[in-house]
């Protein structure tokens, strides 16, 4: 997997940012436009243009910030950073409202992100097709992970059984997992947990819009 | 609103940390743990130690790193940062398998935030009662806003709709918006829109395990 070597280390905060970028310049393209200055791109993203600066740094020979960047090209090499080459395939454990929204909209704007199996307790759920994909027993987990050669898990469920199900998971040597249960789960090293907390981010929202709300007054 | 002013002003890295210091905290508080050292507390959020003492440094007269930091003061303290006093009073728009998961959830970690009412264009959705909200037409969306003092939205109306339905609610004087189509809204000033691009977090979490992956071999 020579690709792995090319890409460069960077932080959790530039890698989200990088997404955010490549967001942003795509809808400039859609737009007609060919070049832009890091004063320009900050005031779009809302990312101070010192940063900008200094994660494209980081990212390679991307081009001058005086003169301007070059959009497609930026394009390239932020999608190629970003994006896997292979395909994923990805378990997702709990198929209730969540899940369904996960396995119906099955990350579409990137092809090779594709859940290929799902898996529930709820024996109504149980033998069920969303958007092409099977709901399983958790009973059959370790044999469908295996056939469907499964490399990564996406857990939707609730907090007091995330740990149980996430190990579960691990002993089926899978070693990316994005959770959606907030509390932290004990996974042995080598094992990648992403955990995405709606509460948080609304939040973080609800906190940066009442710093904005009281700067107005 | 005189605690706006005494909120630290963070950045929205340290924000998001934030939440998840204080996840960890409760976490230790369970277990019995009545001090933490900043090394410590690292290994536990997987946050660099300089990173979590310049980020304490910034939350307030927390203690000293060396001694160790009391863990139930931490969390009375993160917990008054992060959390709103008032009750935020939300709009879903969108009322598909993902708006369902939301309403069902409805932010019950947190007492403050509530969803009171939610929109879809669906005849078949409208006037349907999920856990004990009412889902609204969007023609009624001015008049129900208003009668429910709705300050915050949550928007889950795919790419192509978002930035109408954004426009709606922010013709309604409504500054926080929660979007999770990934395309960048354009909204006037004073208005934070914070988006959740499930596409993104998945990919961030393949980034890093293949960077740990290539790091074994």
């Amino acid at each position: 997997m020579d690709h792995l070597i090319e890409k460069p280390k960077l932080s959790k905060a530039t890698t989200k940012r990088l997404s955010l970028y490549l967001r942003c310049l795509k809808e400039l393209q859609k737009e007609g436009v060919q070049r832009i200055k890091s004063s320009d791109f900050s005031q779009m993203t809302h990312v101070g243009s010192a940063t900008i600066r200094r994660d494209f740094s980081q990212l390679g020979e991307l081009g001058r910030s005086g003169y301007g960047y070059d959009v497609t090209y930026l394009i390239s090499v932020f999608s190629s950073i970003l994006d896997t080459i292979e395909e994923k395939r990805i378990a997702l454990i709990g198929c209730g409202n969540l899940g369904q929204a996960l396995v119906n909209n099955n990350f579409r704007r990137n092809d090779n992100l594709n859940i290929v199996c799902a898996f529930d307790n709820d024996s109504d759920k149980v033998g069920q097709v969303f958007n092409g994909v099977e709901v399983y027993s958790m009973e059959l987990l370790d044999q469908v992970l295996a056939e469907k050669k499964v490399t990564v898990a996406i857990s939707t469920v609730p907090s007091h059984h995330s740990q149980a199900a996430v190990e579960r998971v691990v002993k089926n040597g899978i070693t990316a997992i994005l959770s959606f249960a907030p509390d932290p789960i004990k996974v042995p090293e080598g094992v990648t947990v992403h955990y995405i907390d709606l509460t948080t981010e609304l939040q973080t929202l609800i906190y940066f819009d009442e710093l904005a709300q009281s700067q107005k007054r």
